[in-house]
């Protein structure tokens, strides 16, 4: 799968250096100490996955001006400041290949410039002067937050059902690349139609990529993902593989999973021996399906704008979503 | 000095209701944990002095309805999340006579639920769909990350300067206290010289609200602060009782405070000690003096409105920002 990242890589160059160029540009806090630790997070190599969305939904619909890549940043500085605050709050130690920034500039400061980068982001929304993209940008920060901590109050709970896993990436993950693509049609001033075919892609979209991230948790090589393999089950986050393989699995071997999950201490055989049993049940193949009807899904909301470069980029992306290795 | 807080209670009493009522209705978020850790610190007995100042400036320009409650929830939300985020920082036990919200539902759901109340500040200034308010309200939370990341480099700097720790106070505390003053007018549809005016009476009134709490940290009951006296200085923070006593001291002085200052395990006697010698060069009576002289420049701002109750109450918030026992 390396080919189609190559290829979006490709198709994306020129839009990938504006966004970086208006990364920078937009940051500009008073401090240095800021913009290092902003910076030491966000310019590690991000797919930069949300600001592309604005620009390609935006042009999509027919539209592109040099303030479509400014407001662009906003969902960069959104993702950047959760992910900031994510990783004080998990104890993380490792971020795309990286140690995590609270281990280089502490918990304070993190925390901190988290909040500095969530009132930037709120501070470009509102230079846009669009009360919509204001309403979109502010309710996302509000749908996040609680998204996240629906999460950490399910943590280690075993009878986490699928319904709310999906609430909860939805709320966490889900919103925020919606709002890009959302926000892309409203600068665009697309008619309703189009904007909502663009909210709905980009909510399959943000759903595709959340599932795939947390397979990746179980199946990826650490050294590609930047991160330690398992994290996920030692923070006690169940994710889509593990609750269908709780709910497939015998008693006998419900028991022996439930022992796993919730022995934070697990060791490496149990993490294989859990791996087996995702194996039998199919809890990886069964997110795989998840996955897979929702990158239909996305595709299908794409079909109502005529053929073009960008629709076809906007497709690839969905299939790269599930596909990607890291 | 009980006898100010006493009267000004009494002349607010029936907006403090409305306020109370408003913060409740605004805060709705979908999780009941929120609700209890917002709450937690939220209704454990604030001023309400944000609020109150957007409310009382709305007035002193003409203007009243029940959508500047609303609005005024915006102060108090902001406020408080900066108040968890700190809690969570600083490492904190108490907070107005309570275990700080980290102690009781841990830093990660303390600073999600910071990060709820900041979007949700932002998600109601967005509902007044006027972008001068998204604007006040989106620039004061830049500037307060900042300033609280300023304050946290300069933690146990023996050259921290008081044009610093102005800078840092006005960042931290004063632009918020400005902010309510200065969109009360903007709610009122005030003229720009009325906007103006209530707008330096906050800046004012923010100095003074900072400075009189960095003197209370040297000379209140810890049981009326509802916090350990002495806090500031165990975490390394020089106030201006300090800085002062720092300048004027004979070199021999300044070696022994700054030996007590840098020593992050001192001791009661050390403390007295250190007591003593801001009595000698009068650091307590300096922050006094300055703070006075704010006070003064903040009710010369008021002369431009006809006398009214609701000066008067602005006039006494500004005497009783200083001479507060807790």
């Amino acid at each position: 799968m390396t080919g189609i990242k190559q290829k979006l890589l490709s198709m994306v160059e020129g839009d990938l250096e504006k966004i970086e160029a208006a990364l920078e540009d937009n940051l500009t806090p008073h401090l240095a100490l800021v913009k290092e630790t902003a910076g030491h997070l966000m310019f590690a190599g991000g797919k930069r996955l949300r600001p592309l969305l604005i620009v390609l939904s935006a042009r999509l619909c027919g539209h592109e001006n040099e303030f479509v890549t400014k407001f662009a940043s906003i969902f960069e500085f959104l993702h950047t400041a959760t992910l900031l605050h994510d990783d004080v709050i998990d104890g993380a130690s490792m971020r795309r290949g990286k140690p995590v920034a609270n281990a280089l500039y502490g918990a304070p400061v993190t925390v901190l410039t988290g909040d500095f980068l969530l009132a930037r982001a709120l501070r470009i929304a509102a230079e846009s002067e669009s009360m919509r993209i204001i309403e979109v940008v502010s309710g996302m920060t509000e749908e996040i937050s609680q998204g996240e901590i629906h999460q950490l109050i399910k943590k280690g709970d075993l009878t986490f059902s699928e319904d709310e896993y999906m609430s909860v990436i939805r709320s966490k993950t889900g919103v925020l690349i919606q709002g890009a693509c959302k926000t892309g049609a409203i600068l665009a001033d697309a008619p309703p139609e189009a904007e909502d075919a663009l909210s709905r892609y980009g909510d399959h979209l943000g759903l595709v990529f959340q599932i795939a991230d947390d397979i990746l948790d179980y199946t990826a090589d650490s050294r590609e993902l930047g991160k330690t393999v398992g994290a996920d089950l030692k923070e006690g986050k169940l994710t889509l593989p593990v609750i269908h393989t709780l709910r497939e699995a015998t008693p006998e071997d419900r028991a022996r999973l439930e022992a796993i999950i919730t022995n934070a201490d697990f060791t490496q055989s149990d993490f294989r021996q859990l791996l087996e049993l995702m194996d039998t049940y199919g809890g990886i193949a069964y997110a795989q399906n998840v996955a897979t009807e929702h990158v239909r899904a996305a595709k299908e909301q794409l079909r109502r704008f005529e053929p073009s470069r960008t629709r076809e980029i906007l497709e690839m992306m969905a299939d790269y979503a599930l596909n990607r290795r890291a």
